[in-house]
């Protein structure tokens, strides 16, 4: 049955390359602002890049469960495809705030929105499978 | 089979409800103090709020892995009863951190005591299956 | 089926309990160097040790998501040897960066090989998955 996991673990692996890739960003930040470990103070050029990746690290494991919620469920496709937007809408979101603060708020409220559809996603197929093992009811 | 999971399923979604809502307070705590992104230094009662979602955060990905361990393992009913048990420490332990650094601490020991239970019945659950699968032995 | 993740289970745990180890380690440098709650900022050996353990938990979510992936998509036993392989690796980082900033580095690299490897058998099980799923292909 691993067909019915493989689009969700194939995003989840896409996540996975994307947070390297940030952390390898990072690294690069500190060589060209001269920030060594463990300082994680700097120039806000430097402090900007950090805090991008700080806050899609945090973000990481709750995109994860709610890809896997949603996935398994509600629709794996829906989710998966959820998933890309959130991965790209990430993307966005962490060369935006390497330029300016104010260039991370429009990526960053597309992402909370995605984040948030794939609650809803994963609270209905819940919801379904609570209703319909404990009370019996067929929702659908 | 989704009957066997759906109340880990149940309790991820509130974990992950629950740090969107840490999320939302730092964001507030970051404009009632006017400490603007990237910036993360501020008055202590900023710092509190800060380092509460932090900490929270961190935990995040050992409090699922433990959760689903212990669920499928051990016993989904207990895991999921234990997880309940430990949001609503965590939710203690934010607003316990906001006030004061020592009404952290409380909240903390009771959360990492269900911690410890939590990983003491994903140990009894994942031993049962490694002695029964690979020493075919059956010790219930 | 459990049999068929119980290796993954072990280590998963055992990933637990090692970012618990790291997280009391970070207490007794708190109090070592009197570095009271929310502050995170003291002594170049108290931030190295807060560093190695932020650096391992931020890491940590991306090593469970690889260790699963390429467990149930390649092979458990080969994911699971891997997985002990890293944490291994992430406690000689951890006692390096203690240390030292440069003591860091040799376990850092062994870490982000051992990850690649994992990167590497999962996009290869995942891959061959969705060939032969979507295109009806065994390439094996």
């Amino acid at each position: 049955m691993l067909h019915n996991i493989v689009l969700l673990g194939t995003v989840t692996l896409l996540g996975v390359l994307e947070q390297a890739y940030f952390s390898l960003q990072v690294i690069a930040a500190r060589r060209k602002y001269s920030v060594s470990p463990p300082s994680t103070s700097g120039p806000p050029e430097f402090e900007r890049v950090f805090r991008a990746q700080i806050n899609c690290t945090e973000y990481f494991p709750l995109f994860l469960a709610v890809l896997w919620l949603s996935g398994i469920f509600f629709h794996q496709g829906t989710a998966a495809a959820c998933g890309m937007l959130y991965l790209y809408a990430r993307y966005c979101y962490f060369h935006g705030y390497s330029r300016s603060a104010q260039d991370r708020l429009a990526p960053m409220y597309f992402n909370a929105g995605v984040l948030w559809v794939m609650i809803g996603l994963s609270a209905l197929g819940i919801l379904h499978v609570l209703v319909s093992h404990y009370l019996e009811v067929d929702i659908l």
